[in-house]
């Protein structure tokens, strides 16, 4: 099969990364497309770059998801996640989406580690929209930004231990995630000094996917996935406004 | 004072409803400024477009609201509302937001009518999200579109004043949101056929920034809401870009 | 307009330092009746109190808003609310009520800074039954109580900023609430130290009545706030007999 | 022991019914000692008599509660509840919460049965704040106010028992409670057609109020219902404001 | 009244513990019974334990409850509680809700005390199961595991004492519940030194059990409550099966 | 890899279903392994019987998952979920949990159909716990028991179709998850006549549990899954308490 796997960033450096550690897990016969967005930020951090990158990721799947059995969207805030199911008739799976419901099927309460005290509340609100609250254990908020260079990442690695076990020890946690799409592939390397199970979704959502496209879920026919009616859209890239049936 | 208001669909026919019926609460000193998106949905109705009324919402505000004192985003989705507030310095409110919190003030449960079955998952997430759920009386969905066109609108009338007198009778909601930009100027037509406040959000998101341009609240200088970092956005706006402090 | 500022206690202190703040934020068409509670508490600081206050305001609104265009409550339980809109054919406005609801306009999640432990359940449970529990970033109590005094309010100070920017660092909080009628007018004193918005009710409360004054919504007929039946009350004051249609 | 209940009703009517039923269901050594409000609704029924009622309440218990073992508060709002447990040494209890606090007991699910729409909203919120709305399965309104009267019931009971068994059929509830102190000693003439358990709270309150008798538990000397501080309270009766240790 | 006591563990120490202090409390009239199970944990400390509790407690209960007025399930995690419901006739009371629901009608915030950290989640999900999260002011987890030695419990009291004025301190716990079937008969030990109410289940389950059977609650004749249907089960104590109508 | 499929039930219809439904989605290299309870009831109904059901879920573990790679609990109650992941290093997955974890990534709200009414309040009570009470959209509940037999199953096929339609058409639901073992490897029969995914989940179950071991998450060393204690369990099978390292 082939898993389209996009990273809206416009940096490729992410992208990369993702893909190795996607294609690292993926089955023997699971093609691992990844894409970048074509517009917006290089790495997502505000706001207002990632409303940008809601038009940049639908942009990127109008165009790429035609040939994919199905789609992984490769940034930590599940970006464009409600309308690439709705304009896709293939399965689509968010990373943060599925290192959250992972996590459900390895421990009762679930800690997560974020990058950036600024990206906290987006975290937030995206565990709240999945519904997820009540299951959380806590948040550990980090700063160390070398964990997205290219460097030697020990500080970055022993913070995010410490985060974990902090978690584990005052909160109570009994496994934890690290969101960020660059977190991808960091897990194995981290887990021998954490008690608990310890995620990234990157992978998991890889095999969410998988999982999917062997299910082969009917696309609904109403509610708020169903496919596209007939609009105009005015200036978006041809490929998009033909999703819609447009000339 | 100057009031942007924003209305990131791509044709103006709800633009001048909005526009009039903002001018028509507006105090004496307020200038409306009405502006449309650049690009993207005639009129936002699936998530899809949604997706894109993101971006278009981001660069209209880049365009236009460097001299102005507030902004009403003139969308029922109160769509990049965390963005705008971001990336600006002015106050930013949407108008469902203005709706439910102006509701709060009128009565304790509140009852919601949306336009098209597809969009009410929409409004239910942005309930949630603006941590209103708990004071939601009920849901009410009209297919009648009608509301959109020109003509005669007695059947569209008929109609919102069941639903109200509905979640009234039901729900027993004391208080009623019409959930739809074109919906400006309507509630005084109907209001003598329902028995508790009937509201709509244009209306009330121009009061709301009034509000709060006199109040002169201070730009946070820490989270979600802090000041754009300086980095650098691609193949977006010029002006968007120079927002970040790009070149 | 006719605004009438009730506050329940029967001390004069608290209201003349609220009146006075409200004149500085009032529109200058806009005449600030203050009032005091005829009997109970001079300043509320417990449930039993309370419990008074809520007769004592409902008997000082059936004397006075009579000939008033808008009520607001200035104390800082939103005292007696519902029975407020319930008697009363114009807008009621809260002081804890209207900073909570303009703080949602202004950062996602909120502190609230309070004033004697022994009240902290008190606002816990009015913030719950406004439904904005989700809201809350966290909590802070202080037992400096200079702040009720005339003198000098150094250390009240103090204690507010770094009550306020504790929230900030800790709980991630976006927009800081400080309760008590009492601190009207003081948030622009503390405010160049506090990275985020600082804001208290009475200077809200006076602009959200403002504002409803201008909606002019109509008077329910039905539910929680219909009008008054004729019922027959005992041994309370005439004036207040007299609204339920008494002889 | 002897047992204060208090109806802060000013007529005597719903107390005489009442205390006949708490004295049916009291032990053989409690002495039921009612008591009404001395000021106030005949039978409260609107926000504004409840907030009159109280005052009534704390006025009568300062009055009469001295030389009780413990108080039942026999208004189905529960008024002045956490009021009484501050000012008083004795135990407290409601008869809402009670008749809640004893469903849970019975059914996972909890039907309830309000009279009078206006009320609704108030049996909610008082649910709500005792944290009880999770195990509600339905509400139901009626309007019947011939149960309130002293001639035939059979159209009160029918209408009652259909409301509960459609709570039953439809909603699923496990247990049926219905609200307002004059259900007083009803239930055992519903259920033979009912088939889960029917409850109303006067005869459970007196039950809970025994039992906390028994336990004997300590006044609480910090938070919400720690001792009554020194204050001076203003025209009040002057055995309310003794109870502030005023002169 | 004749009132099943039942622990499941199957050692003696705590039972005879629990026997103990139930008498102490209980009425002249009230012959206490107490039962082990006959298969599983001496002490019940894991998840798999409870599973094996959950048979053991509906076996006992088969076998012991026939000539009782009551049951009180002497178990912290009120093992098989909604079983016990369904399959008796007779009222039922699980201890640590007996404990939640009382310690409601004394303070407005719960604290809770947990001995073992693993043990934690279990009376999470119990506290959440029966509606109470949100009445919960904190947590508080002891490793000593003196308390259930027959040795000198110093350090034991010390460490409670410790924990439930910590929790009254800084989550302003209003009444303090202490799990764990062990803790029969310590509050009053340990009261004078917190100042607010200091709750065990054993006491409060008897009490409760008690008003139930002087209530005589209806048999549910439909919902989860409702009477056994005949059923076949396989291999288990005739007893048991003859419950269910079998052969 | 070899997967445990257990069925608590003692008669071996439904498993047999489960087993051929498990066997047709399984990967090529999966051994489906069916088991049944060695004690209990023919098919769980009752509260008690899952009691019951509880100790023969850990007990057939104990004796059959040492040589399995992971194990789905193929009983709708996801009974002894949290003592199966404790007890075993090996993953485990519920089938009511696994498809409620996938309907999350197919639709934003799941209606839930389930199969007599007494057994409504245990789903209720296990999508709580599960923390997905907000994604539910509504329940529709079937008493055509014609499902469980091996007949002509036209009727409860067109009772289900219609239910399912109901959820979709009323409440809004995106996704329909049909509750019961039994439903194994009915969707696919059901799916053309309902507009939006219909999920069973022994099939999910198996799908999840697959990628679980290839995902090979670590063995909590601490919290609720932490590995047993050496403990003595009496008069249980002596391969279970060989689990806790008994003699």
């Amino acid at each position: 099969m082939r898993l389209l796997l996009v990273n809206p960033n416009t940096s490729g450096f992410v992208t990369d990364r993702v893909a190795a550690a996607a294609r690292a897990v993926a089955r023997p016969g699971t093609e691992i497309v990844p894409v970048n967005g074509r517009f917006g930020a290089r790495i997502i951090g505000t706001r207002t770059e990632l409303a940008v990158a809601q038009h940049a990721m639908v942009d990127v799947l109008a165009r790429h998801a035609g040939d994919c059995d199905a789609v992984v969207l490769a940034v930590s805030y599940d970006t464009a996640l409600h309308a690439a199911r709705e304009m896709l008739d293939v399965p689509v799976v968010g990373i943060t989406e599925a290192a959250l419901l992972t996590a459900c099927l390895l421990g009762t309460r679930i800690g997560v580690i974020v990058y950036g005290r600024r990206t906290l509340p987006l975290y937030q609100e995206l565990v709240a929209s999945h519904g997820f609250t009540g299951r959380i254990a806590g948040w550990r908020v980090l700063e160390t930004t070398a964990v997205y260079g290219d460097g030697d990442q020990a500080a970055a690695d022993a913070a995010a231990i410490a985060a974990a076990n902090d978690l584990v020890e005052r909160d109570f946690a009994e496994v934890v995630v690290l969101t960020g799409a660059v977190m991808a592939g960091v897990p194995p390397r981290l887990q021998p000094s954490v008690p608990v199970p310890l995620l990234e979704g990157v992978g998991l959502a890889v095999r969410q996917a998988e999982m999917l496209v062997d299910l082969k879920p009917v696309k609904p026919r109403c509610g708020g996935y169903a496919p596209l009616p007939v609009r105009e859209l005015v200036d978006v890239d041809p490929v998009l406004a033909a999703r819609f049936g447009g000339p």
